[in-house]
């Protein structure tokens, strides 16, 4: 069976050193348990930039034509026979996936971004149409309900798109790793990420030795944003005993981490993608 | 006051580049809380070795004249007056430290290792003596009670003493981790540490890229006894979703590790003293 199709505007880069260009792309018609969204924001997150110029092409390297973009907010204009949690009208939103088996240990757990055949919102396989997906630089898209979210009525749509990736992506390691209140924790990097976890107390400038001097073994958790090289030993060395940081940006080369920085005070140096 | 002394056959190395070699040192005569111990065996850990040579110069400088040691198993000679644990004639033993402030947070939680006052065996400042903490490697050492333990009299003697240090090495953070029945767990490196752990059920060579590949994301746990600089993210790539690889070797040099090999599987590498 070839699936209905219809076509959407979109902005794609044809190769790495390509500036994105609109276009049109192919999306498929509703299947019963689809959603289809006018989108209205999508955010520019820096993994969409990393991915544009394959700059992770060791460990997730780029189809292209690209379509970029997993932070969107849309309004739902068409549901299928099955769909059950949305109506057209609905303001919704969508992450950075749009598929997973559904039967693996990781999806019966609630913890779909585990999954091992998870589709990513682009540039993962896409097993309606063939080749890869697209994401939200477009005017519209199609997704299983399942990975639907719905946007509370309170909250600004252009403001909530960032939510789907750099919100979750900061807000999920806290949880996962027990942050609460009473804890000290550090955000390293104001980017997209970084920003999100403003409403700090106090500004630690890591270009002053004294400041970091001073904070030296003091936090419990740190989360580290930052997409670019990186001198992650000096943050390491902020935290105190049993204390962790994970880092949720994803610079391209690895990172130095003397054994020390680790084995004193028992610290531990993690990652979380969402 | 002056604490009064007595001679000890020890061996003591004079720099980084002289070999080990018989002297006498001073011990004090035991003070109140005080345990003198004959040691009849006393292991031999890659950290004495790393320590001599001076090859943790950045982080823990080496002060010569050093004595080594910290695997010590012995015979209580005598004990002070207020020492109420052990009495001439026990089988003792003495790990990583001699002494800690007992009143920070860390120590009243029975976590000593973590006391920013904590004095380890050897080149620690010494405030009975003056200059540095002598192990041992030597026939005699005198121990506050607090960090004295029995040696069951089911175990042989020379047997135990590398349980002081590479045994509580391994099993302390198998202990933190959560590692237990059902759960996959690696050991890498077959030295002091490593081989405390055999009991293994299948051997991965690391050098077999099908076998590496084989086990990609399946272990739960990895202990890491290597103390020379090794590929980690290797080992970081065996680890399935929540895994952690703790480091209880520690190589002189800076480990490589790459962004994508933790933010994967929400994996962690952490550290461990003991």
């Amino acid at each position: 069976m070839h699936p209905i199709t219809y076509n959407a505007k979109a902005y794609s880069a044809a190769s790495e050193t390509s500036p994105l260009a609109s276009t049109k792309i192919k999306r498929r018609e509703p299947t019963d348990r689809d959603v289809q969204i006018e989108i209205l924001f999508c955010g520019i997150c820096h993994s969409d930039l990393h991915s544009v110029r394959n700059e992770w092409s060791e460990f997730m390297a780029t189809n292209y034509p690209i379509v970029p973009g997993h932070e969107i907010v849309g309004r739902v204009t068409k549901v299928g026979s099955a769909v059950t949690k949305y109506k057209p009208g609905n303001v919704v939103a969508v992450g950075c996936m749009v598929d997973s088996d559904r039967t693996c240990p990781q999806c019966k757990a609630d913890r779909e971004q585990f999954c091992p055949n998870m589709v990513l919102t682009f540039n993962s396989p896409d097993k309606h149409l063939g080749g890869v997906t697209y994401g939200g630089y477009s005017e519209s898209i199609v997704v299983d309900e399942h990975f639907v979210l719905r946007v509370p009525s309170n909250l600004n749509p252009a403001g909530a798109a960032p939510l789907l990736c750099a919100g979750i992506t900061t807000f999920s390691p806290m949880r996962h790793w027990g942050v609460g209140k009473g804890k000290k924790v550090g955000v390293v990097g104001l980017g997209g990420l970084g920003h999100i976890r403003l409403g700090a107390d106090e500004a630690v400038v890591s270009r002053n030795a004294d400041e970091m001097q001073k904070n030296a073994g003091t936090f419990d958790f740190i989360i580290d944003t930052v997409s670019a090289d990186h001198d992650i030993n000096a943050y390491l060395n902020l935290l105190g005993v049993d204390g962790n940081l994970t880092l949720v940006g994803a610079p391209a080369e690895p990172l130095d981490v003397p054994a020390f920085s680790l084995i004193m005070r028992r610290r531990s140096f993690s990652g979380s993608a969402i």
